[in-house]
């Protein structure tokens, strides 16, 4: 670990030309502290809009290594005008892409992933006292070929940068107030959480907590990297701190957050002969259509025609895709028929202290059965439980939720330390 | 020479995505008459002005290295987009930018010159059939770093990649009708050419005729490669023919064209000791800074007190740093004054049979004469005579000259073939 700090800025905090100009304070303030700086930023605002707009205007269907050259170029613009804005204070900058540094993917255009980062000239640049400004969202393959990440592009680029300088932190500046303990549009006492876990953030995020991208969380996962969510407008308020596990004096409630998805839809297949390779034939075919399979909950072999139903959650926008995947496989998997249910929503509870609390589920289902919501299906992690209800009740769910386990603002610092074992 | 074509678009042929549309269907066209296409494009339309101007937003003397990695990236969006429009009518394209072609340059920013290009990767997918989309102006050197070569820089990316590629032809579109004999916009009489050779274009391009970049001539006929300027909006106009030298057939007038150059202003150094090494120190001085020195003359020593005027012109735009520069210098040259005139126009008479029509030069001088116009300095070429006269009467020089040279339209179809020896 060295004294460094990498910074990563979004779209918005960039978006223009005197934003941009707020964000190259940021980052001499952080030189100024002592450290070195690297700092990531995605395209200015609106950019990616506009050139996506152009593209559909010539091509309904561009191609994706087009597209990847076409999105890369918005870096280009907003790492150039940081770099000029830092010199104008007198520090020394330098602008980088993904090409010139070598962050290197795999061959897949327009979700990528990292598989290696080249730190001599990065290092080169450092050691000269350099504050040098790196294009998120892009890379390069080996082959030259320029890929971009994917949606949350720019925070992995940061956390993969800081992981392989060994910085001593990630800061992520964000549009948004930070990681709360649930989203505070719908809850509006939500509280503002100091210290999460990787674990609780991966489910906060990926149950519809849209603060950081679940890769990026993942890759500071496995590098053990601390990461710092702040808020570009509110320099003042520290955010959140995103670390491996709690310090002893940290870790003070069962649970920490609760959240709500709505992007998703469940599929039950119905009727399929209990017989090997049914699952692995279902999974398989829309794992190699890049389709996410979230929940899946396959019940007891039914005795008397030895059948099963096999039940998982994707992501709505998949649906089309899976639909006609299954048409095409359905001779071999024989299923009855295929339900599909549209009007759910996963309501899930997550805190890394759960695991040695026995009563965190039962106070769950109690909190829903009181308002008698029907569970349809329920799974676990070691730092989750999610319930599938009707999406009509799902924000009632997620507010009395949140109030049985003590998540309020107005509750939080009274209860701080002295949390019942429920 | 392979059967091969290089077309260059510029900005305003890509300006909006109607317009790449456009552009795809020239390529498209040549490929169908069997040719392989490598086609170079600039920047968007007014990209580059925008680019520039949140430039100056921020920094009110961005760093070149910054202003080259802002500019590229107008080429990127583009090379992209014709690529779509190109894949969206069935045919095969591919995008690449300077750094993964390997269009290798000097360690220069913001006008960098070429000094090599790979051509694996572009031989690559030409033998897969592909149409190769190429971003102009841009460079990259042998350390990544991102350059570009100066104004006119996409026509010498053309024009370099064309001889790279041993190209049978490069074509250059604009949205000017071509090579005229002088500016229509001064006599509206002014003829088109069919053919030119590269020495005629140099003298007019330098002397004002703003259709090719010199440094893209220069590489044409450093090369030999045969050049066509053609119009983006209409293809039915064949264009000029730029090429090494006349057939015979072809060369009938001792003066091609006529031309006047209103950016330059004249700086005469007076009373230097008649001494070894003073123009060399002034001159250095010059080109250390990269200010171009355009005519020069030194008189005849004068001997009652052994001193040199010597005269030169410059661009206007770099006399403000050529005074400082004098400032520095005057304690070794020991000038008594410099004088400055910038109230100046050169008027050339271009035309590569001029060299063995003894008449030439007489019938300028007489023209010139005949409407009273003083002149101030001359300098000739091998296919070329400049004179500078006073601005104010240049237009009436250059209308005066064509007329003297029987280069109107009207003139020019009857005169064919049957030119006076003058």
């Amino acid at each position: 670990m060295r004294n460094l700090v990498v910074q990563k800025f979004g779209g918005t905090s960039v978006a223009d030309t005197d934003k941009i100009k707020n964000v190259a304070n940021s980052v001499i303030r952080e030189k100024k502290l002592g450290n070195d700086v690297v700092v990531v930023v995605s395209a200015m605002g609106h950019t990616t809009d506009y050139l996506m707009k152009m593209a559909k205007d010539i091509s309904e269907v561009p191609s994706s290594r087009e597209l990847d050259m076409l999105l890369s170029t918005g870096e280009g613009v907003s790492i150039a005008l940081l770099s000029m804005a830092i010199q104008a204070q007198g520090y020394d900058a330098v602008s980088m892409n993904a090409m010139q540094i070598g962050i290197i993917t795999e061959n897949v255009h327009t979700k990528a992933r990292i598989i290696d980062i080249k730190t001599d000239k990065l290092n080169k640049y450092l050691s000269e006292g350099k504050i040098i400004v790196v294009a998120g969202f892009q890379g390069v393959t080996e082959d030259g070929e320029i890929t971009t990440l994917g949606r949350g592009g720019s925070d992995t680029s940061a956390v993969a940068i800081a992981s392989a300088l060994d910085a001593k932190r990630c800061d992520i500046y964000t549009d948004v107030e930070g990681v709360y303990t649930t989203d505070p549009r719908i809850v509006p006492n939500a509280s503002k959480l100091d210290v999460v876990t990787y674990d609780e953030m991966l489910e906060l995020a990926s149950v519809g907590a849209n603060v950081l991208h679940p890769r990026s969380v993942e890759t500071a996962k496995q590098f053990n990297m601390p990461l710092r969510v702040r808020s570009s407008f509110n320099l003042e308020n520290r955010g959140n701190l995103i670390k491996g596990e709690y310090d002893d004096m940290e870790i003070c409630r069962p649970v920490t957050g609760v959240a709500v998805d709505m992007s998703k839809v469940r599929i039950v297949v119905c009727d399929v002969p209990d017989e090997p390779g049914v699952a692995a034939k279902i999974f398989t075919t829309l794992a190699d259509e890049h389709i996410s399979v979230d929940t899946i909950i396959q019940s007891y072999a039914r005795l008397h025609n030895n059948t099963n139903d096999i039940a998982f959650t994707i992501n709505k926008t998949d649906l089309p895709r899976a639909m006609e995947l299954f048409d095409k496989i359905n001779d071999e998997i024989k299923a009855d028929k295929i339900h599909i249910d549209d009007n759910i929503a996963k309501v899930s509870i997550v805190g890394a202290g759960m695991i040695d609390r026995p009563g965190v589920a039962a106070t769950m289902f109690d909190t829903l059965a009181n308002l008698n919501i029907n569970i349809k299906m329920i799974s676990t992690s070691e730092v989750k439980i999610s319930c599938l209800v009707d999406a009509d009740v799902a924000n009632d769910a997620l507010r009395a939720l949140h109030k049985a386990f003590n998540l309020g603002c107005d509750v939080i610092a009274t209860v701080k330390g002295d949390l019942p074992n429920i």
